[in-house]
């Protein structure tokens, strides 16, 4: 057996994940002694993706998880050393994340201006980690949020995720992990299964059906399918998901069960109009006397054909590019904005990107049927009285104190939260067409002390 | 000085970066004798982002350089334990890829069924890198696709990559990586200037300026701002871009100026109607005797956005979101097909998504202008005879041959294949509007022997 490579990423430095002009910035700080004032950075969203009635928290534990790996050794001092000082690079050989993180809690809904994660320490340490956790909270919230569109459009029925080939071989893994989160059942990556144990799920390429070809005289592609499915089945048992498109689906579907017999898990159909072949499918397996075989369909669905579908004799989904590309958004568009120097609230005032000063913390009101009403943002510490009609609940909880992780960071409660959150959210909020969020935020303005 | 952890990525195993049924069709094919068959798994996309005119393959060295590290280790083989059988360990446990690539080299335009690489093996070996293949091949070609429209649309002023933020951590250093083969000057991304040597470019945000807030009685923004402006020049010499649109524009290049005097390196305006604002600022800057200071832009730039501002007085772009999401486009939607099997041309019928059978090679025909007119995809060995007044360029290159990378792999070469590619596209090719592939693809079918 070959020895395994090292194949955690756990032990990887992170800290050149960053943009160059946040090692500039501190270069500078440091030197006008600026770089040790207490600051709050806020990460939030303007505004959900364009008609998009909410989104879906989620990355919060990698990004949490990834703190203890953002050091700077040798060799990252190395590169670094060409454009930043002395006092700098050793400043970053001793730095570690020591301050506090507060935020939503991985599988939260969020609105626009949510904060959903607050980072307080030095402006030093705090700085250097603008671009790790907007490109771990941007992707994984992209997809998360896409992905529970497609849950609550399957209505019950499971969703695969498969659309690891549709984008960068790590984001795969993380897109795995998300559609996870948002409620998918598993998904075909198995590094995602190795690193978080979502389930590893499957069935068959066409490549396999392909690779029974023969120059045999008189042998058909109907003979090649078939010897293909008998392979399939006797290798992986009779609860193999057997995919029927290759060459024509009726024969197809035939000689699966020829292959397999009545007691076949499932046949999967990849291309085509999938309403009506599953109608066809659906009935021919019945005639065949296979009525517990399951169809599995797959090719090109996003939330809004998955919904098409729901009338249709389909058992489970298999999601591809739409999901690993948020389905139209594939970006949530959070930014990281420094909100708090030394006590005093900061803001930008840039046309249409203005940010609100000073540190915050969120409550959801919701009425005692459970359905939201309202998000309301306000200064830490001071949460307004919330109507007696109405339930209150803290959405920012502790993450990180002192450098070190104290919240739960498991996947299922991540997974319990989201389910809880689609039943949360009023009728109009899981509309699949374009619309306004589906709850107002409310910002309360911290009060001035000047 | 805190010791380095090991950094690179250059020892990981990527082999779980893989589909389970990669795996599983493995298992049945062993038992079956299938996977010792020779074949060949082709790349290639059905079609182009809708409306694109030409596509820029990108993706082929990382994928290439990746095989070595394509190899199941006793931790793989624990996570695939649970669903294979010990015939198909013991195979893994060997595993290493000892076939042929052969492909498109890096920064190649490529159209609507090109072959852009072909894998060439045992079955066994080559359908389990169809994950990885498609993983990197999808992404870095669909961010250097994007970026070579922005290149195009700058018309020669420089582009700065900065969406590293937008998009997964890793992920955004292959985007810097594919939009500085596409012509981008550098990227902000550190790891990017590590792993590749794609330069690193940075200026400053707005946290900086907000740093220097004080309470003291009677200080405005804009002495803050001057404030923040002073240390980064002294820290950072003359030569830097100081970020202007914090509070007030107009106030901000005042400030600009008084604290760096006019030779100043560049001022950023990253928000507002940036023609309207280029040209008052280039105003401004004149008027202060400071000519040579630069204006970079940036701020939700896509092509389009960049191309708008060409007649304004605008210095470089700073692009973040469209180009690390493809501009729309976040895949290239190759797919990896099985088209030979020992000398068998082979190809599936599913409607919509049917394949072309064969192991096949492509050339590309121009003018003699260098105006390129068609792709022609031929059968391997076997290309048509160029017509007397047009050239012909063989596009498929060797890459991999028996295991070992044969081909250079370099940066620059592929850099300059982008630079060549648009030029030689027909006027209409270089539209921004959507419309149909610049050139034909000719699919010149094989000619079956029984």
């Amino acid at each position: 057996m070959t020895p395994s490579p090292p194949a955690s990423s756990a032990s990887r430095s992170v800290a050149l994940m960053t943009d160059k002009y946040e090692l500039t910035m501190l270069a500078a700080a440091l030197r006008d002694g600026t770089a040790h004032r207490r600051t709050t950075f806020e990460v939030f969203a303007r505004r959900l993706p364009a008609g998009r009635r909410y989104g879906v928290v989620a990355g919060i534990a990698r990004f949490v998880e990834a703190l203890p790996q953002f050091r700077f050794g040798a060799e990252e001092l190395d590169v670094l050393a060409s454009f930043v000082d002395e006092a700098t690079l050793a400043y970053l050989a001793d730095y570690r994340f020591s301050g506090d993180v507060d935020g939503y809690r991985e599988g939260e809904l969020y609105f626009p201006g949510s904060p959903v994660l607050s980072v307080h320490g030095t402006f030093g340490e705090c700085v250097l980690l603008e671009t790790l956790a907007l490109s771990i909270l941007n992707h994984d919230t992209a997809i998360a949020s896409a992905a529970a569109r497609m849950v609550s459009a399957a209505d019950g029925r499971p969703l695969i995720e498969m659309g690891s080939r549709r984008t960068h071989e790590e984001a795969a893994v993380a897109s795995a992990r998300a559609a996870y989160v948002a409620g998918f059942a598993g998904s075909s990556n198995l590094e995602a299964q190795r690193r978080y144990g979502v389930p590893a799920l499957g069935t068959s390429a066409h490549a396999f059906t392909l690779l029974h070809v023969t120059d045999r005289p008189g042998q058909t592609p109907s003979d090649w399918e078939t010897a293909a499915f008998r392979a399939q089945v006797d290798a992986l048992g009779l609860g193999t998901t057997l995919l029927v498109d290759t060459y024509d689906i009726t024969a197809g579907v035939a000689n699966a069960i020829e292959a397999a017999g009545p007691g076949l898990g499932a046949v999967r159909i990849d291309s085509g109009e999938l309403g009506v072949l599953a109608r066809q499918v659906r009935q021919q397996l019945d005639a065949l006397g296979a009525k517990q075989t399951r169809i599995v369909v797959s090719g090109d669905l996003d939330e809004f054909a998955i919904a098409a579908l729901r009338a249709e004799p389909v058992d489970s989904y298999g999601v591809g590019t739409s999901v690993v590309t948020g389905s139209g958004a594939p970006t949530a568009s959070m930014v990281y904005k420094l909100v708090e120097v030394d006590g005093i609230p900061v803001e930008k005032r840039s046309p249409d990107k203005a940010s609100h000063g000073g540190h915050k913390q969120a409550l959801r009101l919701a009425k005692t049927s459970g359905t939201i009403v309202e998000e309301v943002v306000h200064p830490a510490g001071d949460p307004p009285p919330t109507p007696p009609e109405l339930v209150g609940t803290p959405l920012t909880v502790p993450l990180v104190r002192g450098g070190r992780i104290v919240a739960d960071l498991g996947l299922e409660p991540a997974r319990a939260r989201v389910a809880a959150g689609l039943v949360s959210l009023p009728w109009d909020g899981l509309k699949l067409s374009k619309g306004d969020p589906a709850v107002p935020t409310r910002m309360i303005a911290p009060t001035r002390d000047g």
